[in-house]
């Protein structure tokens, strides 16, 4: 689909993802190796007591959710940028986070493009909100939409 | 080390980390398996001609770049935000990205933490810069500093 089926002022629900305690120690060992995301027991030390997910591996499981829930229906050329993507509450072993975007704005560049803005969260199963951003990505329109 | 050692105005270098084909189909198969990260035949038929790494993706190799040369020297509490996350150019197979870092500024709260705002950027083998970000982070720092 083009960006023309974008569904501007919506939002969508992104579905859910697990979060075990493997797949924190995992992401982090490769791509985030600070101590309290890696070592369960010297995490207990740390200023939250315990292993938390890196913000990295938060916001990869956002963009897992939201290019399954939403962009993978598009023909998406690439993302441009992600702004104030804020780490609100830290995610535990354990947690199941669901995610919800809502669809900012579509600017048509009148040349087969348009920037469209998502601004989206992912929250625990205790309702807390864990994640919030904003996304730019540019997405083939019809070259005649303005 | 305290948040008063981070040496604030200066940019360091953080080192490189190179781009193979199996790891950029790998972390995009897992966290943003759009077709032009994980499918390099299908991906000739793309925008850019051909694979490239996800944008998420680059940001890890900036967080791991990062975490390796500078913060894990230091009593980091929690990374609070990535502002103007910009995928600025593709990211191929066989790239080799090389990161710096500049220290924009420590804000002491008094009481024993203090605001670390970054701006790290990657570029490649060709020196072209492919992201530029900036990171808030807060380090633990001595109670009395102001």
């Amino acid at each position: 689909m083009t960006a023309e089926e974008v569904p501007v002022g919506q939002t969508l629900d992104l579905g859910s993802h697990p979060v075990p305690e493997e797949e924190i120690i995992r992401f982090a060992s490769e791509w985030d190796s600070q101590y309290f995301h890696i070592d369960p027991a010297v995490a207990q030390e740390s200023y939250f007591g315990g292993l938390g997910a890196s913000g990295i591996h938060t916001l990869s499981i956002y963009q897992r959710l939201s290019v399954n829930g939403l962009f993978e229906r598009y023909d998406v050329i690439a993302g441009k940028e992600a702004r104030h993507v804020r780490f609100i509450h830290p995610v535990r072993a354990g947690d199941v986070l669901t995610g919800t975007v809502f669809i900012d704005s579509v600017e048509h560049d009148g040349r087969g493009r348009a920037t469209v803005i998502t601004t989206g969260s992912l929250r625990n199963q205790d309702d807390v909100v864990v994640l919030r951003l904003q996304m730019e990505a540019l997405i083939a329109a019809n070259a005649k939409s303005t």
